[in-house]
């Protein structure tokens, strides 16, 4: 099969599971069992792995010894394991525990914003000022979160404009890329299609990354809809880990293993091994 | 959220649940179970409902007594309850049970023919000759199933141009339309969309139905595909109930509630209360 129209010919897939997927879920994972997570993830070829987050333990207790993680990890080289650093604490942590990128996340919903991270989106957007400011003197990249991109739990409808505005505001405060999470897995594919169309207007398509939650099993139908604008950063976590403690009713992400399906069979490439996915599949199902 | 560009404004839902489905999960529901079944989904506003299958109850046994869930259900005025019929006798009993529609099934594949059904394809479609030629004179309409037109457990890769062309023996030799399965649940979104444009260079598109299979979470990403190029009837089952006993690591028939919530977000009708449906896939899912 080959790939027609508009798509693009390769596709890079974020992996998630590590950090948005474990951190959701209802146990907290040893740090042995993190790590052989995340050097399966590198044996099958991912090759940008987001591996802990640098927040209170106290908040997100499945997210603690992230330091350990990162440190007991086998890297390969070209490979970026990734951290999330909402405040320049968490920033200072993941550098010394050797995070070669890292990620700062705000919601395109006021509602999300105040009961997530207890701030306004204008307030958590200043407070990542330091943070870029430190990761660019470290020659650190830094990706930008913004959930709630096709609804709140809270405020319900967010308007596509404020998505595309909060997406500029990301890139112009100096992230690299910017990743539209439907936090909640409530878009369609034509709703979807519709944000990274109105995004894509402040934003250039390749600095755009999807990242969809399968509540009601549409994500799959809309990285195919944003694929056809162009889209072609896919975050994903292997075997559908993860949820949000913070959005009531949320499934995990996308599953890895059905996007590289639906991209191999559109003739897409990724670099990544199925068949050797599929064993982390097995893993990760056994620790659920 | 508006309908764009060659999407249809309506889909039609032919709701699979209790044949495909019911047939394949491995316990035999009681008759007053597959009734309830049928009657709920006739009050959730579906309006093409197979109520069953009219076979040896040795070979399908979940499928024994389908008469008398025809006999039993509340029926709505305008609301098409069918059969699988795949001979003469079967296509006869379910006359007599009331059933308003009739379908018979081929594969795309040979291999995949000679272990479901023990013929050739050309010999299937030569039994259905007697069907049709009764069923016209009753005034019943004859659907038409192709399984297999992704890829087959025996045969591997299934020509496109030979599922166009049973796409087209079907309907000429008198189905008012075919319904074209991935009986495996294995194709993608490309390639959905190349099956449909090649049936549709031979069959109207109007006539041209989708049954698609979810083992690898693509069913809803290969609707969307298919429905870009002007498909709008989909063939589903509540809750996703199905796999195919002679198509070893097939699952479940998309799960209608699924199909129901992309189409409403993307603004397309169907006439279904998606409300109601959620009590559906509870009764659904008390049974499995």
């Amino acid at each position: 099969m080959q790939v027609s129209g508009d798509f693009p010919s390769r596709v890079k897939i974020v992996e998630v599971g590590p950090r948005d997927g474990l951190q959701n879920i209802s146990q907290v994972l040893p740090v042995e069992t993190r790590v052989a997570l995340v050097d399966k993830l590198t044996e099958a070829g991912l090759r940008h792995i987001e591996v802990g987050s640098f927040v209170s333990p106290k908040r997100v207790p499945a997210m603690a010894d992230s330091d350990k993680v990162f440190k007991a990890i086998k890297r390969k080289p070209g490979i970026i394991y990734s951290a999330l650093t909402p405040n320049l604490r968490g920033f200072e942590d993941a550098l010394a525990a050797g995070a070669n990128e890292v990620a700062v996340f705000c919601s395109a919903s006021e509602g999300f914003s105040r009961h997530n991270i207890n701030c306004s989106i204008a307030e958590s957007i200043n407070r990542f000022n330091p943070v870029i400011e430190q990761a660019q003197k470290a020659g650190i990249p830094v990706r930008g979160y913004l959930s709630c991109v096709m609804g709140c739990p809270y405020d319900g409808d967010v308007p596509v404009a404020q998505v595309a505005d909060l997406s500029q505001a990301l890139i112009d405060i100096g992230c690299y890329e910017v990743s539209l999470g439907d936090t909640l897995g409530i878009g369609t594919p034509l709703q979807a299609k519709a944000v990274v169309t109105n995004v894509a207007e402040k934003v250039p398509i390749a600095k755009i990354a999807a990242h969809f939650h399968d509540t009601h099993g549409q994500a799959l139908a809309n990285l195919y809809a944003v694929m056809e604008e162009g889209v072609a950063i896919i975050d994903a976590a292997v075997g559908g880990l993860g949820g949000c403690p913070y959005a009531p009713g949320a499934s995990g992400n996308v599953p890895t293993e059905k996007v590289l399906y639906m991209l191999q069979g559109m003739g897409i490439k990724t670099g990544v091994n199925a068949q050797y996915l599929k064993t982390v599949v097995q893993f990760v199902k056994s620790y659920r």
